[in-house]
């Protein structure tokens, strides 16, 4: 995308000085800019820059008052800092507003697609899938059939999600996420090999969810695996065949969850933590990373550490005394020898 | 795909009261029901919704006697909830039976195309790549050139697979899995730089194996990487270079293999395990979740626990000891008091 | 690719015996030789096999007799296994230096596309975006609008790189990897729901840089999260937004670095370690597997094991009584019995 000088300036409400239609299309530190590219200067300490700068547009300060000849067009406003960071934001919902429909994306007849959808190339929509309202689907995703998108969803680059699964409004689902891809269950056999049991549920992702890159949720083997309204997800974490993610529950990367196992509202979770399947935790409950739960959290809001994990507190305490494991084993050497000594008085 | 209630009568040797040609195409859960679902009514305590449910068609069990007016087209069976189960087995078979070749896929004229195959949108097959009868190639597969997959396998979308790896028969890999990246091999240079050592083994996946979404099995050095027949592996696992997972080893989640490591048959490693390179893992080893394997394990059978991991039993009680590590420094503080009192009797 | 004895004789500067026209496409086993296939024999051991192979053609050492009737090509060299490694490099890099522009890729009128460029099936690439000269982008990659990739670079399929961000010279991305994800943030409301933080920052990666398969990398909140110089990074870790990577600086797989985290130079991290956010980590810091790391690490070179991490040596002795717990718990109540005694001689 491309602006001028001076839609720049309406944007910002700043005022042009130089050349309002020379055109930019991306960003620049000062000290690096180049043709095409705008720039801003807010620390004075950058300010030798601004004399040398390739940039095309460099935002300033209204008091700014340069000492030699400048060869950008700058654009004066109140606060060069805030407003480029809120230029970064119109520019980016604009950057995110795509809509149209590629003639090379792969669209069954049987599909529904909604109004003012993007649908980009190399996109797969499967038969009877619902694309609803104001939804975006990145080139390369691929919605199996069945599957229900809810309005004002966006689906990044190469999400994959299979056949019958749900996912709600405004939701975010980041590249490479894999959503109801099989459970891992099997059933072991005499001769150690293991058959595979049939995943025949699905996922439900509810409303306003937002999930990070190549994450993957696997479908229910009966029923549904649930992600409820609001939860967020980080990138590369497994949610486990019929696991409940409570609303408004937060997780941190590499995490994973287990099989059955059902996670209250509100909680946080660290990186790398993980949970064994078929257990209960209460809403609330923080759980520091690196941390692995292996039986129900019954209390409400417990903030627990350790793998496996208990009370923050009392982790911590004994994480300090395994620190000085050495010099307890010392004085415990040294009360063995003075007990020696104290229970064989006479041969000293 | 869309079915009439006589047919779904059929598939579950059920009978038809009502319209025998309304049709369904998802299922959904009776409270919820919407027209062109099929729900199920199992137990009693959900028999108010039948009265109301939008459902089409509604399974109940023979000996369900309505109490009022009832608008969905019901098939009584002798279980409901069997019947509904076993309804999505079936649909299940025939949901993931897809065949045919799209044309919208890319086929090097090179490459061997088996009968029965199905190839779906977007999907690359390289040169000379062999793709075997009754194999499943979803959207957006990578199959890269000299790659053989072999009969009734199913790579579902978006699975990438690097040049010249093997891939046996009846193996399912889920959505995202890389098969044959470089080994992580670098050469340290004086000047703290790295050269890349070329990976120019290949991966070799015998039969049976499901390998679960987004994870990573890298190409060996020289040789290959091996899973052998029957191995389960979950999603977002991590298989290094030159690595062999025995037959029907079972690997959970985010857990990780190193480089060079060789695991025996029948072992279960839980989530997030990590297992450090060039070591050998026996037959029948267990391994808990999160923990972390330093060293050759040589006995068949062992089952292990910590990070370094050892004798389950005895992490665990050692595990008890470090939740009272403060109680056992307070004991040792108070030993200590006793010994200063009993060493300086005077004193007192 | 095809090759025949005599070019393979070319390139490793052997002597033919036998048919000179015969061609190869892949490599084997001796004893797995099948028809179209190129073995080698080096040990003895495989000397049996070489009367039976399939092979068409088989690499031996000079000095090697035959002892009856062979069927397949020879080709003789100094040492054959040596021979056979210098091959497969050879191979490796024709098989690496794909050429040409797919007609089946999507590209933007707007990108600008260098000399020598390989562009696969289905790749897509933006508006604006740059693709220089010798870079290789295979099948299925996704690089958005305003993307920079420098010479030389390797995209392998199905990498996704979001708009914005910034790939150097020489670099290699493994399929899979996503650059440019949306960092983690999202600020706490009043009611427990979460309001997304707008993440408009990019990512910048640096020269020389290697990232594994379904690597994930986040964009900035603001700013640019940093990838410098000659860092590899493996597979399945999570670089969050606003990281900084220093220079040659070597991260194992499954490792997540948190937001806002510094790292320096030549640092080396083992599989599944965690940092927290907002931390600085000295140049040379050496991280064993499974480690977190809670606090800045000021000194350089250090060595640190933990969950949360410290000095290696003085970790691996508290490990040492933590598996000896019980018997140090066993000893303090004899310790206590023994005072018990001593205070209280008359009863005995």
């Amino acid at each position: 995308m491309e602006f001028s000088a001076q839609q720049i300036a309406d944007i910002i409400q700043g005022k042009v000085e130089g050349d309002p239609d020379v055109r930019i299309s991306y960003v620049s530190k000062i000290e690096e800019g180049k043709k095409g590219t705008l720039s801003f200067l807010a620390n004075p300490k950058y300010t030798q820059y601004i004399y040398h700068t390739e940039a095309s547009i460099v935002l300033v300060n209204n008091d700014f008052k340069p000492e030699k000849t400048i060869i950008p067009t700058l654009i004066r406003v109140e606060n060069a800092y805030t407003a480029f960071a809120h230029l970064l934001e119109v520019y980016n919902r604009i950057k995110l507003n795509k809509t149209g429909i590629s003639k090379k994306a792969h669209i069954a007849d049987s599909a529904k697609i909604g109004a003012n959808v993007y649908i980009g190339e190399f996109a797969f929509i499967g038969d009877n899938a619902v694309i609803s309202d104001n939804t975006k689907i990145y080139p390369q995703v691929y919605v199996g059939d069945n599957v229900h998108i809810g309005e004002g969803t966006t689906l990044f680059a190469g999400v994959k999600i299979y056949s019958d699964n749900f996912i709600g409004r405004d939701c975010i689902l980041h590249a490479g996420v894999v959503i109801g891809s099989d459970g891992f269950g099997f059933a072991p056999q005499e001769d150690n090999h293991y058959k595979k049991v049939s995943q025949i549920g699905n996922v439900v992702i509810e409303d306003e969810v937002e999930i990070g890159s190549n994450t993957t949720v696997d479908r229910a083997t009966l029923g549904s695996t649930f992600i409820r309204k609001g939860a967020k997800i980080d990138n590369l974490v497994q949610i486990a065949h019929n696991v409940e993610i409570g609303e408004n529950t937060v997780i941190a990367a590499l995490s994973g969850i287990s099989g059955s196992t059902r996670i209250g509202k509100n909680c946080m979770f660290g990186g790398q933590v993980g949970v064994i399947g078929h257990i209960s935790i209460a809403d609330d409950v923080k759980v520091a990373a690196q941390s692995g739960i292996g039986k129900n959290v019954m209390t409400k809001g417990e903030i627990l550490q350790g793998s496996p994990a208990f009370e923050i507190s009392k982790y911590r305490k004994s994480y300090i005394h395994f620190r000085n494991l050495s010099e307890i084993k010392t004085k415990l050497e040294e009360l063995e020898n003075h007990i020696r000594e104290l229970k064989q008085p006479d041969r000293s």
